[in-house]
């Protein structure tokens, strides 16, 4: 008989409705049955009203599960694996609407849980970045983020003008619209839309993207993510910067942004069979029928 | 009672198969039907075996038809187009396929026909370039391209070296895989995927898209189409031109292609109620859900 | 004996320094010499300590002067132009610093001036855009645009969401950083580093350019410039616009924004022999020696 | 006394002049006199007419020499790289033209060539991929590549339909002009034209570039090096493949391109105080002043 890897099983979900809560406490009951022992994430349990089983905070599900199944989007699934990434509790997404980039089971194969849980299941490791801004020598703020850092200029003022330097050797002053770096996870997210190319998960790489760019070559760059990677404000008024699209924090003058490779990395675990390259297909609308005007077909 | 502007309708279809000939003979018949007197393009006719109507060469139904209707896809109303340009024939395109980006009209909904013939209808003139090529300062070839003039290297050798002046101005020499020269129908086939700007059916414009060009900022550039373009060949091994992708033709070092405006235009004719944009939306998959990561949602 | 076209010549200048007062001194004698009439913006005489000619506000200028020279960068030629629209002043620009777009004659160049006001000039007519926003059925802000108007997001919120359509025809809900509406003037500023297509002056077109769009096939498109279009704030928090990175203006959720062709055009006078392609030749250092590696020559 | 990592230095020469002759008789006087044992590449010699010294072919000079000075362009370089690849010979570039992404060393600095033989330098890894071409199962066509690996239609026919797997897992069905996979060294070269990103040397990755691909959302994608990728000819007429725009060859349907990782790596050898970036800032004109329009300067 096999033995699961994991025991206690941590359930997280978002968006609280009717139908989320009723799938929580049918999920719950089937792998109970299953001889896991579930607990549930507290701010889950209070919203959907789940008395029935131990709610814990997140940091006690990072030391106390094995495994989190988190119920929601991409964004959510960003968040809570930002959180427990201290923990390497290893995370499965599940998604409630279309699926995500990382939340690669959709709500009608959960029936597939019981079985990944007992051990069939490839894992991969997702990296983060950490980034700290210094003012005037000191630290200020820190902060991990799982997609990106993106420094950007106000929408009330012009550009802002960067300097960008890579394990202290100077790269660039560039003046943009700001400047995104990314994980091989982010590379899907906003630096796709500024014009990044797509990072493998594996690849171990950290992008820069430039977002609106005044000088035309300014082009992304992949640096390996052992770099440190650092950005002065030099120029620009109203310039702001953000971790994952969230807790945005106000420069000045002269401010510099740290990043580098995080410690943590973030297990997901995919069904088996699980394909990198199927998401994106699905994702990116690739192999559709075509797109363009014909009259180019040999 | 309405008064068709219409007498006599000519139809033509292509990629010829049991299904396309009934559909063809139904719709002929249901025509006649309704006081249209049909003719048969002579190819069609006779891929077909359709015997009961007049069969007329292109050069006739241009001379004689008052309106094409064209079964096929986008290439085969390119090429019809390009045929019947000198005689101003309206056309109407049918895609037994997908929609494209010129045969706006299902299959499903061929019935509409009979109500556009009778004057509902929306007409849009779409504009196509005359291209010739000089060698030695006589033009040895000429055509019309209703997509675009593409000089391009061969696939055996490096880049192409192009002189590229308008309207006897010198604009640049660029390095590159080629050079494309698209009207705004064409701006939607190869230009797209060369990074081109899409432009409007009824702007007055020439787009000059580069191939991979060696300079970053050799970018798109929308002419007025009053222009005339000039593309020398100054260096490059097995450089051609081919027009609409169709007659590819071998260039020699110094070999010159003059583009312009074609003194024709062929008027389309589309139900009422068409929009460009729909079939923009349609064809370029806007509007679908979303396609990027999430965690930027703010 | 040629004749000028011009009596009153104003000279407008930014950037108050010891060597601009002295230069405009310098310029104001020799044209007096040659028998022009002298004005001085006010401002510029202000700034400068110029008071031995008259000094007359821009309007003025516009009723009063036959031709400006403006003494700045492409931004202060920017300004001059969209305030003195009205008057139909024909505008010659001198560049004190490196050349601009716009300001085609160099400071060591000015000598050419004379001869220019005597007649050898090339005329060209530059387009705007005007814009109003409305507000629950009413206008609450009107404004001029010579190169843009741009609707983008704040920098401490994510994307926005904007309804574009054109003639009252629905083109597309766009999820992005912003938008951008360009003149061809404008097409060499910001919607260039937006990965928009260069227009030509004369097109008469406008390019709507998505910044960091949502959707990957949400591409540049360039409309005929007799269209109306709007934008409608479908989604979004902290969203805004401006008018040529002046005079933003913060938006609220349904206020819409209608930008068309401006009544106006603003003419500039060139020297003889001026080449807008060696304009963009020289500023997006086309025809400089290579930029890529090297390996692939054919 | 510092004693020198290098013996037997070998000088190699392309693009056989007057000056190339005589610069090389020079550098090998002062470099012998130096205590450095020189031997000429053999066909450097002919060409130049240089019998002083020894004379050896490319795999003697892999066999025998410490270290190998190339005068040339890039393309020199990487031809002499790839040839040089399995003997592990470090390589020194100098660049008798403008300075390459590659060939660092300028003609006029090269008398910093004796103090780098005696150790002052710095040493960086360049890796190459090696492809092989299979037909029927079986290899037809074997090739390392420094650059890249390009499979493209011919310029006389209609696109390429190329199936792409990586480790045997399907990636996607694409139709384009072709596909560029290349290295950190070649994605300044022909993939940087293809709107492909700047890989950092020291990546570990391998990037994907489509040639004017069918499906917008078709984006390069750089992959961790230890991949596999796998191009299988599926449609179009007259695909070739080529290695460094080198030895093309001719492919059929079904044919099959395997690339990876070469078990080869190439050592450069950089004065020191060698900065990438600044290469990058040099060759991409990053950093020199502005080239948009102003009027976004907040």
């Amino acid at each position: 008989m096999k033995i699961s890897p994991f025991k206690i099983v941590a359930l997280i979900g978002r968006n609280n409705s009717l139908s989320v809560g009723k799938l929580l406490i049918a999920l719950a009951g089937r792998l109970t049955h299953c001889g896991f022992q579930i607990v549930f994430e507290s701010k889950t349990a209070c919203e959907n009203g789940l008395h029935s089983y131990p709610a814990l905070s997140l940091a006690e599900i990072g030391t106390h599960a094995d495994v989190a199944i988190v119920l929601g989007g991409d964004g959510t699934m960003l968040g809570i694996g930002r959180q427990l990434a201290p923990y390497r509790t290893p995370l499965i997404g599940v998604n409630h609407g279309r699926l995500g980039f990382i939340t690669d089971i959709a709500i009608d194969d959960i029936n597939q849980l019981p079985q990944m849980l007992l051990g069939s299941y490839e894992r991969e490791e997702r990296s983060l970045v950490e980034a700290r801004i210094m003012r005037n020598g000191a630290p200020i703020y820190h902060a991990q983020a799982f997609n990106d850092v993106v420094v950007n200029r106000s929408g009330f003022s012009g550009m802002t003008e960067l300097r960008v330097s890579v394990d202290d050797h100077f790269m660039s002053d560039q003046r943009s619209d700001g400047l995104i770096v990314a994980t091989p996870t982010g590379s899907t997210a906003y630096a796709l839309s500024s014009n990044g190319p797509l990072l493998h998960p594996q690849l171990q790489g950290i992008v820069l993207v430039p977002i609106a760019p005044h000088a035309l070559s300014n082009r992304p760059i992949v640096l390996p993510d052992t770099c440190r990677i650092t950005i002065q404000i030099i120029g620009g008024r109203d310039v702001n910067v953000n971790f994952d699209m969230q807790s945005f924090t106000a420069l000045k003058l002269k401010d510099t942004i740290e990043v580098r490779r995080s410690r943590y990395t973030v297990p997901f675990l995919h069904p088996l069979g699980y394909s990198y390259y199927r998401t994106l297909r699905k994702k990116l609308h690739w192999n559709e029928h075509s797109s363009l005007g014909e009259g180019k077909s040999g």
